[in-house]
C-alpha cells in the first residue's frame, strides 16, 4: 500500500525548522517577516523539486498543485494544507506539518502515478496565528475578508498589515481578490497536531475532528488616572491596572465555575500607561479571549464578563470599554470528510477519536466553502505554542499516510 | 522688602514647558532626550541673561550662580534647584518651578544687590525622575553614585544610560567626577509642589518638610509556562499574568491594611511574555514601589512581601523572583534649614507646617552632605506627575519668596 517517507518528510520539517530558529530550540516566524518570507522561497523550491505546479495568490497563500496550474470552476479540485507561519517562540510542528506532510502526500501520489480523478493541491494560508488578523489568508480564499478593514488592521505593536505586507512585496488592498471562485474545491482536509493531552492520555494515534471551537477576542480597556505614585493617597487612587488584575482573576475563575467544563479564557496581552514606575498606571488594556466548541456558551460568557468589566471597574472607580476585536463560531466539520477519515483509519488499522479542536484552524474557513474536516495526531505532553512542541516521528508517520489515504479517497 | 519677579517667572515657567510640549496640555521631557537638551540650552541662556555665572558638570548638572564661577572648598555655597526633567506626560511645575524660583531669586538678589556672604547657586540635577537611575545627578554630586553599576543602568524600555548620554554629548562613564569637594555646600534648600493635597486641604500657603519619604523599587519576575490558550485546560496553565495580577492585588491590601496608615505601594510597570493573545503568559515582570516615611516600617513590608510573593506562586504553581533594583532610606531635613524657613514664614506673615515629603528628592542626597530643607506650596487637588498638575500662581509666589529670604537668611 502506498506511504509517504518519513525520511524526506523529517528532512523537510528540520529544514523549514531553520527559518526563525531560536537559539534554545523553536521557532518565531511571523507571517510577513524576514524569516517567513525566506521560508515562502524555500518552500516554493521544494514544490517545485517535488514535481508540483506552484503560484502564490495575492493574500500571500502558496499553492502547490499536482494537475493543475491554477483555481478554476471547471476543475474541482481536493485541498490540503495549513501554514507556515509561526507565534513568537513556537514550536517546528504548528502549521508546518499539515504543509509538508501534504507536500509529501503530493509528491508520493505523483511518484507513483496513484490514481485520482480530481487534482490535488496544497496550500500554506498566510498569516494563521493572527500576528494582523488570525486565519488571514483562509479567510481571503474563502471570501470572508472584509476588504474595508484591511487598512486598519494591524498587530499588538502597531505594525500594519499593510506595512507589513509592503516590505513583503505584497498589496494588503488586494488581497481580497484571493477570494476561490465558487466550485473550486470539492474537500478539504488539514493534518495537524493536536495541541493538547487528549489522544496521548487515551493512546489513540489518530484524531477526526468533529467541531473547531468558536474564538472570541475582546479589547477591555480600563480608564483609571495617572497620579504620582508617592503622594496621592492610596484610598484616592483609580488604579487602571488594579482594576484590570481584579478583572482578569474574576474572569477565569467565572469561566471555570460557570463555563462548558471545557471553555478557557486567557489574557495573553496586557499593557499599562503610562508605564512607568512612580505613576499609578491611567490606562490598562487587556485582550481577552475565550473559546468554547458550544457558540450559546460562548455568547453567554462574553455577556457575563461584560458585566463583570463594569462591576469590576464600578469598585475601582476606573472606566471599562469593551470592543470586540475578532470572532469566529464554532465551525462543524463534513460528516463526509469524517468517513473518509475513518475509513482510512480502518484500512491502515489505526485506532481513531472523535474530538473538537480546542484551537482555530484555517479549516474552519474552509468549511464555510466546502466540505472540510482535519485529522489530529498527538501532541507531546499536549504542549504547543512553545519551543518544545513536539510529536513523535512514527505518529507524524502515522498521521501523514492517513492524509495521504484521506487525499486518494475523496479524489477518488 | 525683596521680592521676586512674577511676571518674569511666569514667562520662564511657561518657557520651559514648551520643550517636550503635548497637544492635550503637559510635557514628556525625560533626561538626555531632545526636548530635554534644548531646554538645557534654554536655561543656560536665560542663566546667562541674568547676570549668573553658568557651568555643567560631567554628570549633566546645570549650575548658575553669583559670586563664584566654579565650586570650591574655599568658599562654601548655599544651593538650591531640582530639575528640568520630567516624567512621561508630566505636568509644567515638578521640578521646573524649583530650578525657575532659584533661577529667579538670584537674578532679584543680584539686581537689588542684596547683601549676602556666601555664594548662591542654583541647579538642575540630571534625570531626578529616574528614566536611567532616580536621582542621578545629584547622587553624583553628592558622591553617592556607584560608578562600578553605571554601564548596566538602563530604561525599563531597555535603552542604555551610556548611549542616551552619549547622544547628548556626554560621557556617563565620567559621571561620578561630579562629585562635589567636601565643604563645598554649607546649606541646600529646594522650593517644590507639594504633589499631593494636604496643604491644599489645610488651607495652609507653606510646608516646611521635616523628612523625605524611602523608596523601594523591586523587580518581581512570576515564571510560569507559555502555553496554548485554546488546548491547554485550564486545570493545567501555570499562568505567570494571573499570578501577578492575584500579587499586586494583595500587596495593594496589605500596604493598607498592616502599612503605617501613609505606606503607599504602586505597580506602575507591568509586562507579559510573549504577550500574544494566544498564548498563556509563560512569564509576568511587575515594578513594585513601596515608600514610608519610617525606615522600619518599609523593611518590614519589604519582608511581608516577599513572603506573600512566594505564597501567590505556591497557589499559581510559578516560580517568583524579587530583585531590589533601588531603596533610599528616608531622609531627614536639617532643623537649621527647618527653622529658617519658618522664621521667613513668620516675617512675611505666610502660615506655615511641618509635613513629611510622600515623593522622593534631590534633598534627600545633599541631606548626606549638608544642612539640606524643602518648602512646598500646595498643589491644585493635589495632583502631579499628570498633564493637569498645576498650582495657583499666587501660591508660587509666595513660595518663591519664601525660597528668596531663606536663601539670604542661610547666606548672610
Amino acid at each position: 500500500m502506498l506511504s509517504i517517507s518519513l525520511p524526506r518528510l523529517t528532512s523537510r520539517i528540520n529544514g523549514l525548522a531553520r527559518f526563525g530558529a531560536l537559539a534554545g530550540g523553536g521557532v518565531t516566524r511571523p507571517c510577513w517577516s524576514p524569516p517567513h518570507e525566506e521560508a515562502r522561497a524555500w518552500l516554493l523550491g521544494e514544490m517545485r523539486a517535488a514535481g508540483l505546479a506552484t503560484w502564490v495568490d495575492t493574500a500571500g497563500n502558496i499553492f502547490g498543485a499536482t494537475g493543475i496550474r491554477a483555481f478554476g470552476r471547471d476543475t474541482p479540485v481536493v485541498l490540503t494544507g495549513s501554514h507556515i507561519d509561526t507565534v513568537p517562540e513556537g514550536g517546528i510542528l504548528d502549521g508546518a506539518l499539515g504543509v509538508l506532510a501534504g507536500l509529501e502526500c503530493l509528491q508520493a501520489i505523483s511518484e507513483a502515478s496513484a490514481p485520482h480523478a480530481r487534482p490535488l493541491v496544497v496550500a500554506a494560508w498566510s498569516d494563521e496565528e493572527g500576528r494582523y488578523g488570525s486565519l488571514f489568508g483562509s479567510r481571503a480564499f474563502c471570501g470572508l475578508l472584509d476588504g474595508a478593514r484591511i487598512d486598519e488592521m494591524m498587530a499588538v505593536d502597531g505594525v500594519r498589515l499593510v506595512d507589513a505586507m509592503a516590505r513583503a512585496d505584497f498589496d494588503a488592498r488586494r488581497a481580497p481578490e484571493a477570494r476561490a471562485p465558487a466550485g473550486t474545491v470539492t474537500a478539504y482536509v488539514e493534518l495537524h497536531i493536536e495541541q493538547g493531552a487528549r489522544l496521548e492520555e487515551a493512546g489513540v494515534p489518530i484524531g477526526v475532528v468533529e467541531t473547531i471551537v468558536g474564538v472570541r477576542r475582546s479589547r477591555v480597556l480600563f480608564v483609571g488616572q495617572a497620579d504620582h505614585a508617592g503622594t496621592t493617597p492610596m484610598d484616592r487612587r483609580r488604579d487602571a491596572f488594579l482594576a484590570a488584575a481584579d478583572y482578569a482573576l474574576r474572569v477565569r475563575e467565572h469561566v471555570v465555575t460557570r463555563g462548558s467544563g471545557v471553555s478557557v479564557t486567557n489574557f495573553g496581552v496586557v499593557r499599562v500607561h503610562p508605564g512607568v514606575s512612580n505613576i499609578v498606571p491611567g490606562n490598562a488594556e487587556l485582550v481577552h479571549e475565550m473559546r468554547d466548541p458550544d457558540p450559546a456558551v460562548l455568547e453567554r460568557l462574553a455577556k457575563e464578563c461584560a458585566a463583570l468589566a463594569h462591576e469590576v471597574a464600578g469598585v475601582h472607580r476606573v472606566g471599562a470599554e469593551i470592543r470586540l476585536m475578532s470572532a469566529t463560531t464554532p465551525a462543524p466539520c463534513s460528516p463526509r470528510v469524517q468517513s473518509a477519515i475513518e475509513s482510512v483509519c480502518a484500512t491502515l488499522g489505526l485506532p481513531c477519536r472523535r474530538l473538537y479542536s480546542a484551537a482555530g484552524h484555517d479549516a474552519q474557513n474552509l468549511a464555510r466553502i466546502t466540505d472540510a474536516g482535519m485529522i489530529f495526531i498527538p501532541s507531546q505532553g499536549g504542549r504547543s505554542h512553545r519551543v518544545d512542541e513536539m510529536s513523535d516521528w512514527e505518529a507524524i508517520e502515522r498521521g501523514s499516510n492517513a492524509l495521504l489515504h484521506t487525499l486518494l479517497a475523496l479524489a477518488a
